[in-house]
């Protein structure tokens, strides 16, 4: 076998604001033989996430920040081309962290097997992986929605937003989605079967919001935080819920983050607000998976990725989160199986 | 009889800031006789809260904002001086919404009858009333507090703060009370058996909340919000609750209120931050009383009022609560029975 090399991204620096490629270091390294225990994994494709960025920096979190020299964390999915463990065989496609790089030396153990035959592989990092499972539980458990009720998600064309909505219209909801951009927005109820769609970037997102939730708001699920979170805090319903997925519009401005003025709403109108982290639901994944996988095999469900081709594209890929400029599940593409 | 005359105070502008006298008339009227199902009622003692600013404004809550022109809102104790409803007789000693005046014309079904051989009257404003409900309800039922838990209580000198801490000293927690200055901290301490308390007028708040909560913040009972409510979110162990009851920091600058910028701690911790209201808990307020008087029977809850005299005096008295200078309860004493 010819020796195999592996690009990666290396975390060389925390991110100020945005970031950047220089807060990364390209390299090429040669790939290991994996030790007993262990696979060698040819990553295939990568998920951009908006939690990278807090990943980057050294504020405490769910996870331990990244080191300062180690490659970029990101979850994947690849394919076993070289096996020193019973447990997967080369062939296996696997999820897991396989960080920013063509290769990854894992521990059998911390890799999922997935089925290539059941769906296409990018939606194991979509509706079947993290974003998937953080619909799911962030607002069937956090939220716990009825039957009629308003529920009102943002990053609504996102990964976790679009499958939030519909699970909510699945429970016999009335579903709002805010997005940014005419696109996006008619991909929602159009496609989606959303029952509104506002669109951040074009319209008095309060004056939409009223409009279309004459009976206020009784479930967010909040993946931008900011200015929005405020606005919704404001329309809140009698013994509303709030999950708190994510902040996308404040990861950037760490150190100035905004905070919900209004959150003395949850006192008006008895309501709470949560937070989780899908990774303390990893033992029920599987009832998601099943849901999930059920919805979408009954047309309940649909998913779009937004795949880039390249590894060496990293940052400036990633960037397209923050600016709101991918349009479904974002994917960097790697290699061919 | 000779003819009564009731002097009140009446709404007639919305404070800007800080309450001033001039919000209000104070205006002596003669007294009418009670109609049907009425009673009428000379007022002995009037609560001072701090939801009462709330009341004043404009803004949406969970009460209607106070007429201009009405007089102002305030629950109280007095003595039924003549009755036209079979539910309550002259000399019954009956709490309910008195208003801030000298005699009030109510319905019967609206006041509830106390006994005052079982404790004095003022008592019925603090622990066996809102406040001793409001500690009650807002940190057994919202925070469900484990003994061996961590529980933070701010306004801790105050009518609901010192309850609150009791109760949690009662179910075992470890609790550490923030209040301003070296008398309310001893009290705390000293009298209540509070584990600790932080005097956040002298000490560094955040130093000190880490030094008395190792084992970080289980449960948070919010009366202040602001800044404190800051350093307890950067504070929280994981799965926290925090009760939302009030933001007497915020309430003379409502329209740059300040909202909790690490409220993304939430999600890093999977914590729960929920308002409550405790009219809602109207129902199980006997419970509630049960409890609250076994515990000062046994000696294991104590309560402090601070009385003032004087009608005359309510707005200069109300702002004792805004500055942190009233220790206990605030009550204004009208008259005598």
């Amino acid at each position: 076998m010819e020796p195999l090399y592996n690009r990666q991204f290396k975390l060389i620096a925390r991110p100020v604001g945005s970031v950047k490629r220089s807060d990364f270091e390209f390299v090429t390294l040669p790939v290991a033989e994996p030790e007993p225990g262990q696979v060698l994994v040819k990553v295939l494709y990568i998920s951009l996430d908006p939690a990278m960025r807090g990943w980057m920096s050294e504020v405490r979190s769910y996870m331990p920040p990244i080191g300062l020299g180690e490659v970029m964390r990101a979850g994947g999915i690849g394919q076993v081309i070289a096996s020193n463990d019973t447990k997967l065989a080369v062939g296996d496609m696997v999820t897991g962290m396989t960080g920013v790089q063509e290769y990854v030396i894992a521990q059998a153990k911390a890799m999922t097997k997935v089925n290539a035959q059941l769906a296409p592989l990018p939606r194991y990092l979509s509706a079947l992986g993290s974003p998937g499972f953080t619909a799911y539980f962030g607002l069937l458990d956090i939220c716990q929605p009825q039957a009629g009720e308003t529920v009102v998600v943002s990053g609504a064309a996102g990964a976790v937003g679009a499958i939030v909505g519909q699970i909510a219209k699945i429970k016999g909801c009335r579903v709002v989605g805010i997005a940014g951009g005419p696109d996006k927005c008619r991909y929602l109820v159009e496609e989606l079967g959303f029952d509104a769609a506002v669109d951040y970037k074009n319209e008095d997102v309060r004056q939409a919001l009223k409009q279309h939730c004459p009976q206020r708001i009784d479930v967010y699920f909040d993946n931008v935080g900011g200015e929005i979170l405020d606005i919704v805090l404001a329309q809140l319903a009698r013994k509303a819920r709030i999950s708190i997925c994510g902040a996308i519009s404040q990861y950037n401005q760490i150190e100035n983050m905004q905070g919900p003025k209004n959150y003395m709403s949850l006192l008006v109108n008895r309501a709470r607000m949560e937070g989780f982290v899908v990774f303390d639901y990893a033992p029920r994944y599987g009832e998601a998976i099943k849901a999930i996988a059920g919805w979408m095999a009954e047309g309940k469900l649909k998913t779009r990725e937004d795949i880039v081709e390249g590894l060496e594209t990293f940052p400036e890929t990633l960037l397209k989160l923050f600016r709101g400029e991918n349009f479904g599940k974002l994917v960097l593409k790697v290699a061919d199986a």
